[in-house]
């Protein structure tokens, strides 16, 4: 099924919205959890349902090497593999490649790498990715695209981004060769250069995307930087189609970026930091490794309503990641993940209110306090 | 409150018991899962209560020197420390002293050894175990004992045995100095000699313990051995207390001591073996980490009702493990400590109907039969 998208209320850029799939609803603004190898690291998908979140990302590169499509298709796709029976979306294997894969050759036709599992050469195509997004029978697939590295002159962002124009089409094309179990979303390319941006933006609206991503941010760029590619290009997309911002971010990026427009958003920050001991609280973040959490008796937020605040120490949780328990991880993970899902319904919320202003205000604002205190 | 113990029925020497504590009651034959460093590896609490764990064991030695006592004393005991309401046991610190401890010196007084944690030297005699056990408020405390190594000649065993006796005296004394929150268990000593068993059973009673547990076996010695033991020795002790075989084991394991009249169990293979990939079945175990499992769509053990096989299969928890994900070391700890609690109501069961032989002898011949024709 298409996955279809209904605008519920707007305030200001930001908007209110429902994207609906074959697998259920996704209210908007959304953040998902990353479920890099057909899991989101420590989490069983009943307690990601009971977090609140509504989709998750999986990743193609990942999954296409371990285990490999043949034991997933076996199961009918990734939903029935990982026991998830909400949406899924999955990324190009792109990104991957071009990031963290060694021996990467990228040709007219698409990426050769050496696979870091076994050390054979694997191919990426525009089509192998969409064949293999389609055998995970993911609810929105993405196009594959050339990621433009960080920084990029304007020459070398302008090709880049005119490959992954051309890798777009020939990605659409096959995904919508026969029906697809979901929609396939088209990624703005070009680097920091509003014109290219707004080059890439016009090359892709040739097809009938289920939903145009903003690609090749979060790759390193100041701030700035990166708001000022997105006011430039997301007045310039199509307001009826949904809108995601790849690989962000940090709770106040995600506040900013629906404050310009965006409705979707995918980060293994709160997954990862979890992990690293770095919990996010309602006025900034704290390191649970932090020997001045050794003989705390509070929990992470004393404001916060996760299962983990409700029933464990600072104390507690510092103890457990000394001794590198699982327990731990899981902790820190419900904790971020619980801050992450709360504060896109607390945007949904004051967006459905006309009040984003305000509330945008007042978030970013304790947070600057908070930074200006520890400064 | 020091723990009553009530024998509800027996079949044969088996007997099924309720032992009730501050914290509740365990229903007998009970094994307890344990939880070394505060935290039963990978499990929240209310997980274990939901797989029918109605006590835990914690370690002592871990505890007093990661967090270090003043940490769990701050949080008013190892209950609250770790968000676990039920009852919890401790050991003396004894075993592992001298299984792990580098360094260790043993006097009259206690044993010296250095701190696998900082090196600093730690000082462990009886009274000290006594104290520290105290501050966890565990509901069952452990004598502090010398753990005889095996094989150990009748003159080592018994030189042992006896240090292990006087120690009892010392802890007994130190426990119940002032009101304590729970009730100490004495632990019977004396190697393979069924001599030095019946001395060490007889000195003890000197006292009147809350429960005697059976020590120093599973410690490497042949079946065969340990049930002589066994059956040397529980027929002397007093039918009205708990009686706990530290350290066992197996499934196979448990059934055989339980027909013979132990009560109490606690053993890491069940959740050391998940981590490991190690899984039981009902018919023996597999490992999950095998090839066959590859492209396995069924779950670890058909007539398993865990939430683990109920959900995912054999080639997805493959998966996981190769892919040393957190979830797949859940989701293993659960189908097992499934498997360790069930056969716990199973035997109640049999016992409280009058056929535990009939059930103990289809249990270990469908194990046999497995290992046969895998042999």
């Amino acid at each position: 099924m298409r996955p279809t998208f209904k605008i519920l209320a707007t305030d200001g850029a930001a908007r209110l919205g429902r994207l609906l799939t074959a697998h259920g609803g996704i209210d908007t603004p959304a953040f998902m959890p990353v479920g890099t190898y057909g899991t989101v690291k420590s989490m069983t998908p009943e307690e990601l349902s009971g977090l609140g979140a509504q989709i998750v990302l999986g990743n193609t590169f990942h999954l296409m090497l371990r285990p490999g499509m043949a034991v997933i298709e076996a199961h009918g796709g990734l939903h029935r593999f990982m026991h998830w029976e909400r949406p899924i979306l999955t990324d190009s294997g792109g990104f991957q490649v071009f990031s963290l894969a060694s021996l990467r050759k990228i040709t007219e036709q698409g990426v050769l790498f050496r696979s870091p599992v076994d050390g054979s050469e694997v191919q990426l195509t525009p089509e192998d990715s969409m064949t293999v997004q389609l055998a995970l029978r993911s609810d929105v697939a993405m196009a594959l695209d050339d990621c433009t590295p960080y920084p990029a002159t304007e020459e070398e962002a302008g090709a880049s981004m005119e490959r992954s124009m051309r890798w777009a089409s020939r990605s659409y094309l096959h995904y919508y060769q026969n029906e697809p179990p979901g929609g396939l979303f088209g990624i703005v390319q070009g680097g920091m250069h509003a014109a290219l941006r707004l080059a890439s933006l016009e090359a892709l609206l040739r097809h009938d995307w289920a939903g145009l991503a903003v690609g090749g941010l979060a790759v390193g760029e100041p701030e700035e930087e990166r708001l000022c590619v997105l006011e430039g290009i997301v007045p310039a997309m199509p307001a009826d189609r949904p809108r995601y911002l790849m690989g962000v971010g940090r709770p106040q990026d995600i506040v900013a970026a629906v404050l310009r427009g965006i409705d979707l958003f995918d980060c293994v920050i709160p997954t990862r930091h979890a992990r690293n001991g770095h919990l996010f609280t309602s006025t900034g973040s704290i390191n649970i490794r932090n020997a001045s959490h050794q003989m705390d008796l509070g929990p992470i937020d004393a404001a916060c309503s996760c299962y983990t605040c409700q029933n464990f120490t600072r104390a507690y949780l510092r103890h457990l990641d000394r001794c590198k328990e699982i327990l731990g991880a899981r902790l820190n993970t419900i904790h971020n993940l619980h801050v992450y899902l709360s504060l896109m319904r607390s945007l949904q919320e004051a967006i459905g209110q006309g009040r984003l202003a305000a509330f945008a205000a007042s978030y970013l604002g304790e947070r600057r306090e908070a930074a200006d205190a520890v400064a």
